[in-house]
């Protein structure tokens, strides 16, 4: 990538875009990006010889000379209406048109933040076990958002340790997150991974509230 | 996923294929796999109407229904041919077919190990930078590998600690993974990440070698 084409930091993008508008936007975006996943999990486990690879190819570049007739650069960053919606769907590990994304889904709950995915084989690591890569990514997202929860804005992670317990098959998981201690713009974070086998990974980290977020006597 | 399509555990494929198959095979499925890739960034950064979307989608089905007539179940697993080769594609950190992966891709160095990729939008957190988790992600494997480099064999991640120290911008990025201690089949390695603004975040892991590849008196 060349130095022009690097992604802005901090990108920011301000859409006039009311809710219901943004709302039939996501459901437009949502199945192509499924349907991407679904193509990648496909592209591994293929098996097809090579004239089959060859037409393929053609219909994926087909896809992607449609799709990239009008872009953006860089990355997606995050955008925002003057309603106050927020919108991060490059993300990736959530990001409803991030297709590297399983897409972790955050389901709500009383105490911190639950989590559930179904990690198919694009996540493999050790050979029928969740990468462990990816075991570190699903605990430090979880444990980020318990944070930005309770501080009611953004965190970022300070430092983050990862017990591996046992190994983490590929399929469901769900990772449960919450705050332990907090002291002034400082979050402790626990969160455990777990699937039908019990928990098989668990964590403790830092979470440091963004400095624009905080409130003037807590700087 | 249901139950009976859950990967299998330790998923091993023994294949009468020569070197020189492998290679062949190689170089049939790598470019189809960078195009999804391509596919992957461009449908988080497009923005064309719903008319474009529909036809891409046509495409993009297309690719997996052919993609689809025969495939394998569960995930790719271990593969291996009586030369002693082994190959999986589908890890998420390297897979040559897994359009998840960067790929991460390991440069030669005598000391410990060197990972470099190339960052673009589908790896997005905090917006412009790199994920935590996928931070998290990179130093887990390059400290796998120079574990599994000394301890010549295959180790499992114990417990691994990341400090973040600054953001890290989408776009390049160096891993650089050395083990600084051994005992017996235990291994402590330590790893940074860099870009172009310098060391964004560091990890100190234990990694254990995997109990059948020790020998017997170090059991």
């Amino acid at each position: 990538m060349s130095n022009e084409q690097r992604p802005v930091w901090h990108k920011r993008v301000t859409e006039a875009i009311s809710a219901d508008e943004l709302a039939e936007r996501e459901a437009l975006w949502v199945p192509l990006t499924e349907e991407v996943r679904e193509l990648v999990s496909t592209a591994i486990l293929s098996e097809v010889d090579e004239h089959a690879v060859a037409l393929a190819r053609q219909h994926i570049r087909a896809a992607q000379e449609i799709l990239g007739t009008k872009v953006d650069t860089g990355s997606f960053g995050m955008h925002v209406n003057d309603e106050g919606l927020a919108w991060n769907w490059g993300n990736a590990a959530t990001g409803q048109k991030n297709a590297v994304a399983p897409p972790l889904c955050q389901v709500p709950i009383a105490d911190g933040v639950r989590y559930e995915a179904d990690f198919g084989a694009g996540y493999e690591g050790p050979p029928g076990c969740l990468h462990g890569g990816w075991i570190a990514l699903i605990l430090d997202h979880a444990s980020g958002r318990a944070a930005h929860l309770e501080g009611n804005g953004p965190t970022f992670t300070g430092t983050l340790t990862i017990r591996y317990l046992q190994p983490t098959r590929l399929g469901p998981a769900v990772a449960h997150a919450w705050v332990e201690t907090r002291t002034a713009n400082k979050f402790v974070v626990r969160c455990t991974l777990s699937t039908e086998d019990g928990v098989t990974a668990e964590s403790e980290g830092v979470f440091v509230l963004a400095r624009w977020a905080r409130k003037p006597q807590e700087d």
